[in-house]
Formats: C-alpha cells, structure tokens, sequence
C-alpha cells in the first residue's frame, strides 16, 4: 500500500492549499516541497475560493486564529468540498481557549473534513466538546500507552463515524482509523516534540498524500504519518553522529523527507492493522 | 560592473523596507544581513510612510495578499517614490487569482516601480493582464529555453518600455532588461526550486543592490541575480559533500551570501550582454 | 545563583505566551523549546485573556505592530497583571516610527512590566519619549563602551526606578539593572548581529526564565542574557571549526541553547555585579 500511495504523489505531484499559523508556515511549505508537493498559502476572502479551485488538496491549522482567518478557512473548505478535494484538519490548541474551541466546532459544522488530525487532547476536545489542553501539548494524563491502546482505537474508530472524517491521533504512539479499520504506528522520536511544527508539518504533509490519492485517504494519511516519523528517525541517527540540537533536527527531518524513496519508508515502517 | 556594484553596497549597506508574504519573510530578513543590508519589515498604515522615508529601498511581495496589506504596499510605494529610492515589485501568483492579478495592476497604476521580477507566467501575466500561472510556480509551457530566448528577450524589453521599470525574469535561464539592453544570466541550480522563498529572497536582495546604487538598478539588478545565483551553485557543491537534503540547501545558500566576495561573484558570474 | 534560576526552569518548566512580530516567530517558539520552555502563540482578542490566564509568563515584541495586535497586547498584559505572571517588553524599533514609539508609551501606561529589554536606542526611546533608532538597529553614537558604562548603569538604575521594571539594555556589553542592583554581561559575539531575531529569541528566553522564577526576576533576566550569549559564543566556535556562514550560526546557537547545561553556563558567564 505505502509503495502505491508514494507513487501517486510523486507521479501526480498535488498543489496544496494551506490557511495555517504565522509560527510554522514556512516549515509547512518547505516539508511540501521537500515531499514533492507544490504549497501555495492565500487567506484573503477574495481569493481563497478561486485558489482552493485551482489546488489538489486543503489543510486547515487553527494555530495562530483570528477573526478574519475563520471566515477565510470556511469559504476555502467549503470550495474544497464542493470539488471533492481532500480537507484536512489540525485543531491546534483545541481545548485550549473557548475561541479554539467553538471555532474547531464550527468548521465540524460548516466544512466535510476527509481527516482531522491532532494530539489526544485535541481529539478528545473534538469528540467532547471540552478538553484538558495544556496550551498546544497534549495532556500527560491523556496519553496513549499500552494500557489504554484498545480504548483510544475504539475511541477513534467511533469519533470517525461521528464526523464521517478519518482520524488522526498523533503521540508516542500514532492511531489513524475510520470507523472500521485502525492503524497503529510506532515510528517517530520523542524529540520531535522539541521543535516546533512537526504536528503542522505533519498536518501539511498528510494534506499532499491525500491530495495524490484522493480515493485512498485513510492509506494515504496513514502513509503520510510513516514518513514523518521515518525521517524523524532517521534525523536522530545523523543528529547522534554530528552531535547536534533540535534546530539541526529539524533541518535534518526535512532534509530526510527530500531524500526520501518509497523503498526506504515501506522498509522503516513500524505500521500494523488493528 | 559587478565589483563596483558591490562595493556600494558593502561601503553604504542600505536599510530595506520589506512588505512581503509570512511564508518566507524570515529568510528574506536573513538574506538581507548575510549580504550586508539590514532589513526592517513593517506594514501598519499609520508607519510606513515614516518607515519608507528612513529606508534606502523598498520591496513589495505579493504573496499573502489582505485587504489590510494592499492599501499599505500603496502607501509605502508612494512615499519611496516621493524620496526617489528604488522600489521592486515580486509578483507571487499574479495569475494564479483574480485578487494576484488585478493587486498587481492597481499596484502598477499607483507606484512607479523600479524593478519588477517574477517567473514567466508572473510577469506575462503582467504584461497581458492574464495568465496562467500554476499556483506560484511557472507553467511549463511558459519555460524559457534556447528556442524562444530571442523571443523572451525582445517581451522583456518591450515591457520595460511599457512599465518605465527593470523586468526580471528569472527561471533556469534569467532575462534582466530595460527597454534597451537585456543581460541574459545563466547561474543557479534547478534544487532553488525544491525550497520556498529563493524568489522571495533574490527580491529582497535586488532592492538591497538597488538601495545601495539608485542610479545604476539595472546593472544593480543582474548583479543581485548572479549572487543569488552563484550561492546557488556553491550551495549545491556542498550539499553534494555532505550529503544533505533541501533544509540544508536552504542553509547553505544563506550561510554562501554570508561568506560571497565581489571577486568570487565575479569569478562565478554566467552573464553576458543581448 | 545560575544553577537555581536554571533548575527552577528544568524542574517547572513555564508555558510561555508570545504576542510577537511575525519575522521571527518561529525562532522564538523553537529557543523555547530548546530552553526547555513550551511556548503558545495567540493574538486574537477573543482569547488572549484565557490563553495568557493558562500560562506563567508573557512577553510582547512590537517588531510588526497593527492596529488589531495593539489592543491585543494591552488585553493580555492586563490579565497576566492581574495573575502576577510575569510580562517583558521588546520594544523593537521604538524611536524609528512615532506608532513604534507612541504604542510602547501605551504599553507602558496600560500594562506592568516585570522586565523591558531592548538595544540602547530603544531603550533612550523608552526614556526619554523620543529616540534616534537606525531602523531596528542601535544608533551607532549611543553604542555602550568603556568610556559610558557607569554613565549607562546609572541610567539603567533610574529608569527601573521610574518604569518599575527590570531594565536590560544589550549590545555588546549587557546591562541588567532593578533601581538597586545592575550585572554587566560580557558574553555573546559580534556576528549575532547578523543573523535576525538574537534579540527577540533572547526577549522569548527572558520570559521563560522568569516564568520559573517570578520572585527573582533580576537574576532571572540576567541568567537568560547569559545564556543567550553563551550559546552564541559557543555556536561561534562550532562555526569556525565548520567554515559555516550566518545561517549555520543561527542554527548552531538553538542547538547549543537545546544542550546547555547549568553547568557549562555557569562558567562560561562573564558577569559581575555593579
């Protein structure tokens, strides 16, 4: 499946329309070029309906919100369903203030989202309505773990027939489920939560894969989490080796990306059905 | 040529006026001091006309167009143009979005530019008032090769008589004109293309070179171009040696302007006259 | 008094609210993250006042000031005022534009600042009411040298006793002073300079420093003034060895400041108490 997903994207490499923070935006687009992708940001009403048009794929990132973006990231989705492009969510900091909050629920309301992807916290505040956020980290008392790993899957696969979205859960350990198949991933490194954007990045990237395969997105975002966390590995080898920080993790995890063949990320890929 | 224009700028590094997208304004600040400019970045109405008066140069990048940001690029326009500094314009997406194209009209109606530079579908789109820009990236179709470079050359000119301004057009091969003359350039590295902003910031760096020699912006502008260029290339060697991917690129072609001398540029330098 | 300041830090890391300029937001969220900080970014009205209620400190750069973010930046001081959280002050470029000057004057009026810190320019701006900044850099003529130190502290002294905050003034020799007490800080290397956002990462530092320690604000700003500076001599050092240029040092110094110890900072500190 990983194989067939990469060389879709790379075959018909997708334009990628992002309405995303001022914080990691760069990093967005720099990982979709990185990736094969061509990025293209736009948040002016006037404009966001003809250039969702014109793009393969729509990721939507509440991280930096403000009165004009919401508007913005309704027209923009609402332009992507119409066209049957995939939409992707990152309730970033859902849980965290009521304006996230009700805005996450707005967008549940106003725009069909083919994958809504976040941290546990996030999730649960999306299946809620209320969360125990600590600024845009998830909660310890949140996190997935072996003792609780049947649950948050049952979790997912039901939040995905309530939103009719595929869910992502990212952590320590990665669940992507519809209402009837899950994926758990293992790949990754704890010092990915070191840098700020992998999440977005993250968010960006599954924007793509989907983007490129539009009838397989639960495999494409599935795919997508892999290489994030295969590059996140094999960054923390060359990290090791050169002795360097997080600022050379991150270059180093984009860098991975751009090198980055299907072969090595099939081989990488920590990833079983549940 | 090249010496001199450097020297201008090393002996009276100027202070930039940046108006630019929040996607890659970071690196075009870093630019800007790797080649000895200091960049400022403002864009409340209420300063910029203050902010414009205290600068060298000024540059307009279209790429997150708002409401908000096109009545101020006018504002700081105007005044650059009331002090008689050089003001460049980067077209990011004219083409891609009716907002793109006609901001880039008003735009045009409303300052004097000094320099406008973009890929081919941008700057065909401001020569015809249509296009077909692919997102921010050139159509295919509009690629400049050997079989139309004629061709290209004599647009260019043409639309340097049109707009009273100094066209780029840059791409694998770039095309800098005045009504005329045209220096045809043939430095960089098709990997610019796989990090965002290398356009951005090759825009910023033309109103650097500008700030620093009013009086000589078409020399001023090919002479950016080739450094951008240059670092390119050696950005390229050694990412070749150490085996890096794109972020390291992006890297390194900072870290080479940072380190660029006038004879190395002009050593390096691919450029003759048309 | 380094190795308690940092162990608070270490043990109770803060969550640290940034209203900051767009240029180098990303910097500052990963120096907080390389700190060992978490930080959250929010500058919508509708959720400043929750989001800085949640966190332990704030700081506000005004390096990309408009009308929307002002307001913003009064409402979040207010209530991280009325929570004792810690609030420090970048007036960046204060003195360049009367909005710059006259909206750190409304900071200043609405909102209690536990910390300010700018360049010298700035800093007379903050005094005095007026300024003669060059753009976002000092004015080479108020440089702090040999021959004005005791006239600086002193100045330093005063306006902590006017402002009730916490003055640090850095340059190439920092000043921290409270109406009582000022260090001089000998660390850092010229080259910081030439690379953008040292100063707003170095704001973002000193609010995750005193986040921590919000009975000890002086010895708080002054850890984190040494810090900043003992990575960017370190990172020079890792430069030399690597012939790297600016865009490699700014990437060193995230990374040195992702591997500082208490240790290697206490005794890389050069600062003496005046």
């Amino acid at each position: 499946m990983i194989k067939e997903i990469v060389k879709n994207l790379k075959e018909n490499p997708p334009l990628v329309h992002g309405i995303t923070n001022y914080v990691t935006v760069n990093d967005c687009a720099n990982i979709l070029l990185a990736a094969g992708a061509a990025p293209i940001m736009a948040d002016d009403s006037r404009e966001v309906e003809e250039i969702a048009s014109i793009c393969n794929s729509l990721y939507i990132n509440i991280g930096t919100l403000n009165a004009r973006t919401i508007e913005v990231m309704i027209l923009a989705g609402k332009t992507s369903n119409s066209k049957e492009h995939p939409v992707v969510l990152d309730p970033v900091g859902a849980g965290a203030s009521s304006l996230r909050t009700t805005t996450t629920f707005e967008l549940l309301d106003q725009v069909k989202f083919s994958v809504i992807r976040g941290n546990i916290s996030e999730i649960k505040t999306v299946a809620q309505g209320q969360g125990t956020t600590k600024g845009v980290d998830a909660d310890e008392n949140d996190a997935i773990s072996g003792d609780n790993l049947e649950e948050t899957i049952e979790f997912a696969k039901k939040l995905s027939e309530k939103t009719d979205a595929i869910i992502g859960i990212t952590g320590a350990i990665d669940i992507v489920a519809d209402h009837k198949k899950a994926y758990i991933i293992r790949n990754g490194h704890p010092l990915m939560s070191k840098i700020t954007g992998t999440g977005c990045m993250l968010t960006a990237l599954i924007a793509a894969y989907c983007g490129s395969n539009v009838r397989h997105t639960l495999d494409a975002t599935a795919t997508a989490i892999c290489a994030m966390g295969v590059c996140g590995e094999r960054a923390y080898e060359k990290l090791l080796k050169n002795n360097g920080g997080t600022s050379s993790y991150r270059m180093y995890i984009i860098d991975e990306m751009s090198q980055l063949t299907a072969e090595r990320l099939e081989s990488g890929a920590k990833i079983e059905i549940r």
